[in-house]
């Protein structure tokens, strides 16, 4: 069995998952968000797009059972396990941007969306190509009637884990997230694995 | 004062707005839906983008007073006035994949999708450089507690406007709906204007 890898808290990683293949991913010590992009490793102008999966999958909570859809109308992720059911969908990666917006007096991280970026560079993906990611862990209620939203702790204990299976050859960029809202204002590691031998 | 120009029913437009100029989008029967979508004139690769709006408004629900966000976190479109208040930024335009998917036995559009790449063609916005629109007067209720969405007809009625400001020199493509669900099963026009003298 493949063992895990750990991503640094405030880091991210790149990797290819081939079709029919899965991946997992662990929150080790609980309360802890990972951000997720796919794009197609053939052309990776087709990406994760949240627009398309709250089309197809007419809900903006996915979980267990659930398929993330690219920009091209495409299956590109099924959700085959899910132990915790809350992840978000509707908000981008933290940024140098969004730390100077949310936290004036902390200092600037390059957050998520600069780890992201900095990984899925050497497969040719570049800033401007990063879409909104499936926020893994990440607890965002929606006030259905006035539409607010709020960034709350996560409900991830430790252990918690969420398996994808790759519908196409993808790459996957994945993160342990450096905001301070979205994992309860520690920083903490994230554990993933491919598996292949499904 | 600029006349309106007419979007003709299942079609679209794509015209220039210079930073500080306004322009409105009309409901000239009531009940229908137009796609919007924004890029920046010096370099179209920054884009409109409701996850960035959904963090920096903290609502999915947007309306007069909020702001339309880019990619690279930089304000596009201020909401300036609004009749409704009832429009959609979750979810994509209508295509030819999702009249597939949501209307088999109906014949296949191009949609929204088709409108909009074609009229920002000549701009250089090819199809994979589309995100999410952000949908004047489309009615999408979620429910908070399950997430679960719907298309509803429009509550816009003949005359209702909204007006955008643009921070900045931009590209918009327009569209008048070309989908079943989103305007009640009817395909009307609608009217847009830019207003410079503001």
């Amino acid at each position: 069995m493949t063992m895990f890898e750990r991503i640094q808290p405030r880091s991210g990683v790149a990797f290819l998952v081939p079709q029919g293949a899965c991946f997992e991913v662990v929150d080790p010590d609980g309360g802890q968000v990972s951000d997720l992009l796919a794009f197609a490793s053939d052309d990776p102008r087709e990406a994760l797009s949240n627009g398309r999966t709250f089309d197809y999958e007419e809900t903006i909570k996915l979980g267990e059972g659930n398929t993330l859809w690219s920009n091209r109308s495409r299956p590109l992720l099924k959700i085959v396990k899910d132990t915790v059911g809350v992840h978000d969908f509707l908000l981008t990666p933290c940024s140098k941007a969004t730390f100077r917006h949310f936290y004036p007096d902390k200092p600037v991280h390059r957050g998520c969306f600069g780890n992201l970026a900095a990984a899925l560079k050497p497969f040719g993906i570049e800033e401007d190509d990063l879409p909104c990611a499936f926020n893994v862990f990440m607890n965002v209620p929606v006030d259905g009637v006035s539409g607010a939203l709020e960034v709350k702790p996560p409900v991830s204990k430790s252990g918690d884990i969420i398996r994808f299976r790759a519908e196409c050859d993808l790459i996957i960029g994945l993160t342990a997230c450096s905001a301070y809202a979205s994992n309860g204002g520690s920083f903490k590691p994230i554990d993933y694995r491919v598996v292949t031998d499904v």
